[in-house]
């Protein structure tokens, strides 16, 4: 079975002092739904009650509407497929599914699967950041939005150097708060490469194919990462810093990127 | 032009006392991008700089790699349609896109374009829930989770009557956990009409979707709605109680199923 959460040892940082610990992140699983032998759609879910997963998406999304529908639902863990054989009712919602409407909180096409299909991106840049910076970062970053007070209802984003924030974004999208912040660096020839990423947003796998894209070696998050986030940022060589809250954080991967309190510098991971 | 914010009247309710208030919410707009002339994809988003978010889901997406390859970009936003004339490079990352891929945050098919598209699904059951029971519910609710404690990472839903919780999930997904709340009450014979659901997460369009297809008249949310959620619920019947935090929480729509504490029945909206 696939465990709901996976340990990974992190740096706790704070102004203070810094300590090794084992930190505990939600897992990331790509479970494909195939309903009458055909793929339907892939959900990046957390890897319990697929059974459940399937028969709710089937009715939420209008293909099924009562328990007498399904015939059979099998579950491959180790496979992340789920097996419906069922009697499809009415219209699946206008087809709009197969629109390939991406939403707010929210889906994006692209992802990985895993570590390994990240081969060959790695950002090897240099970059390097205090636990200082990040701290007069986050609060600046804080400080941006002027929609987050107003609603508590948006994501932000931005990219930065050291504690500078350079370009400000937010949106109802996580994906879209980072996909803003980019386009706006491609179309006004502002540069990304070297330069960090700070989020409001959980670190999952579709945000870590969004920064390598662009070169960014520092990816920053108020919130938590995914297990899948955390495997991805180290095998593309980014630094993952998360759970940044007031004048604590975790430190994931690549931690010779973040200046040493002492000024000792760190060896490579 | 569209605005990034919504005002609604919404009652603040605590367990002193409730007062009318002037609530702002962040804006949910649905917009096209049309690359080459072809339907790629619809996201919903904040309505601002829909230039950027074209560019840079484009980039993240693997369509275009440098300014250079936009020949030009027009923003209908009357119509939420962005027209891009590119220059397309590469593979759009295997055509992931196209496999109807969603993601964890996050994406779902259906939703409502606007409260226009919901005539004929009110919920008109009748139910109520006092303050306290909101309250008391919420706090349950929020027990419930043995993987957002360790992980800060997942989002909860859950079926509830009055202040018990009676089926409850978690997913690293908003959507999911839903779907995996209303999946097991399908597969287990658990009626849903009349009762109503709990969540950690924003509401938005598609979640509006997925409770009304159940016939749940009640909808809590601990966190905020999109101007579409606040519509929606408006249009389809559905008391949408949400930010629910501590003992404090806003009415948007339907509070006419809301207990008064004074024992005295309200009118109907």
């Amino acid at each position: 079975m696939v465990e709901s959460t996976e340990r990974f040892p992190a740096l706790r940082v704070t102004l203070q002092d810094e300590s090794e610990i084992t930190a505990s992140v939600a897992s990331e699983f790509p479970v494909t739904i195939m309903l009458n032998n055909r793929e339907l759609v892939t959900l990046l879910c957390s890897p319990s009650h697929l059974e459940y997963l399937a028969a709710g998406f089937l009715a939420s999304e209008g293909f099924i509407t009562a328990r007498d529908d399904i015939r059979n639902i099998s579950v491959d863990e180790k496979l992340g497929l789920v097996r419906v054989d069922a009697r499809e009712t009415g219209d699946p919602d206008d087809g709009q599914i197969f629109r390939r409407v991406i939403t707010s909180g929210c889906g994006r096409g692209a992802y990985f699967y895993s570590a390994a299909d990240t081969t060959g991106t790695r950002v090897d840049l240099p970059a390097s950041i205090s636990a200082e910076e990040v701290f007069t970062l986050a609060q600046r970053f804080q400080h941006n939005s002027e929609l987050y007070p107003a609603t508590h209802g948006v994501h932000s984003a931005a990219l930065f150097e050291k504690q500078d924030v350079l370009v400000f974004s937010d949106d109802i999208g996580r994906h879209n708060a980072i996909d803003k912040v980019f386009g706006r660096c491609l179309l006004e020839g502002i540069p990304t490469e070297g330069r960090g990423v700070i989020t409001t947003g959980r670190v999952t796998s579709e945000i870590l194919h969004k920064v390598v894209k662009r070169g960014i070696p520092i990816l920053i998050s108020l919130s938590a990462p995914t297990n899948l986030g955390v495997r991805i940022a180290d095998a593309l060589g980014i630094t993952l810093i998360a759970s940044v809250r007031g004048r604590k954080m975790h430190v994931y991967t690549g931690d010779w990127r973040l200046e040493s309190a002492s000024g000792v510098p760190r060896s490579g991971l």
